[in-house]
């Protein structure tokens, strides 16, 4: 597999599991198959949605290739059968959002470094690509936001994100730079789920 | 009128009433008369807005032809001046609702199909361009979205842009397809309303 | 300093107070420092994001020009040290809004006429540059919205941009239309802090 379609699967991969996410949380909410299909697409192509527009690539991903929506689609019916064989809903969401996060947050970033973004920008951006998806999801549904629990979650995506630009950049690493980024994230990420990790809150000491 | 003008009326008719739905909203929250110009605009041009940003139409529809918003800044201090004749602010803004719903869920999805998307990209930007209007509205608001509510309501906007997109398929129907397809949306969105038409909730049995 | 630096430094200014805003608002949610980074950036761009990517500038603002990001992060790490120098970290985030809001309305319409927008196109370009970013803050915290309060908030937008519109298209006031419309909505929006100003709610009378 070269690395262009290498990269295509984790993008896949990437949405179906945020679609899953955004479809646990439907489930949470006791909402019908439409609600389901309708928030695991949010989640599912929300983030790399508003990258592509900022970026303007000139197509949206899933505009001209189906199989996104047909992925988010899957996850959504998948879950309305499948949810209720675990035990905590709550929980495999979480597990589901954190490999989505890490996914993201590399691909977002090498997507603007593709489009000659600066550093910077790449970064954000790749930050960007990993939250927004779930932000939207948790506004629309009114739950408490993942994202301003004060758990290392936007850190995770910004680990990420500054891994990958780092390691992009040296000839070493190149061809790693995208599995080891992705893994330092989700590290990150997983270490804060299962150990309660997280930065001091304001105000500062 | 030819066809194009047309749907151009209904597109205009579309942004009024999903604009008399915005500020209908904002007269429920008591708001003064600039709430009810802003909440009209956003409601009446929001789902048109994220499908023309979508597509990349070159041009989002309101910005060279100011009818539009002429049409929202109408609605909303018609609204302020008549709201007080209705009895029941809600009913009136769930009608109104329904037909925004059912117009833009086809308009959308024909809009899409000049732009070459895939069929199943169409249907998803008719029932987008049918529902983030009223999605931002109700979350701005912080009412409950009526997009959640588990009667058919995102079901109506799928059946509006799948059947449109059947009957322009068809040679024998294609004349008709539009009013059709706006019809069928609108019949079951007000067979939903009328009769507390739903979906089951999750978990399915 | 010629026209295009002023405009250009007038435009960091605006974005560095709304970055301040948003930081502040995450402040009151005892949020980590990230929050304020992420908080901070998105009231410090949200707006002129909206407004670039609706008129099709070509490109977004900050992402071909760091200095927006670097003020937005250098505005939440001062504001993560600083804030607690502060009695009341809701008049300070007033205020700041305040000033952000007037500058934001004149330079929203100002760039949506440079792009060729029609007249009242760019009144609501301009509106819309000063009010969204502080409504997506206020929205993801969960916050009452500024934009909801009755007093004279979008009402001072307004003033801003059609200030502009109406002076710029004076030759004898072309040189100071910006200033003027500046410290017209400024001042607007500072008397109704001041003197609680308010529009009348609606029913009207």
């Amino acid at each position: 597999m070269d690395i262009s379609s290498f990269i295509y699967s984790l993008d896949l991969i990437g949405v179906g599991v945020f679609a899953i996410s955004g479809a646990l949380a439907a489930a949470e909410k006791r909402l019908d198959i439409l609600g389901f299909l309708l928030f695991g697409t949010i989640t599912g192509i929300g983030g790399g949605t508003l990258r592509d527009l900022l970026l303007h690539t000139g197509e949206v991903f899933w505009i001209g290739d189906t199989a996104y929506l047909w992925m988010c689609i899957g996850a959504g019916v998948a879950t309305w059968f499948l949810a209720h064989l675990f035990v905590s809903l709550r929980r495999v969401l979480l597990w589901a959002d954190a490999l989505g996060l890490a996914l993201f947050s590399v691909l977002g970033t090498q997507k603007a470094l593709a489009f000659d973004a600066p550093l910077l920008v790449a970064i954000g951006m790749g930050m960007m690509t990993a939250t927004f998806g779930s932000l939207i999801r948790d506004g629309l549904l009114g739950r408490p936001p993942v994202l301003l629990e004060p758990d290392i979650y936007v850190t995770a995506a910004a680990l990420g994100a500054v891994s990958y630009v780092a390691l992009e950049s040296q000839p070493w690493a190149r061809e790693a730079a995208l599995p080891l980024a992705v893994a330092a994230a989700f590290s990150l990420r997983a270490a804060a789920i299962l150990f309660d990790l997280r930065l001091p809150k304001y105000p500062p000491e």
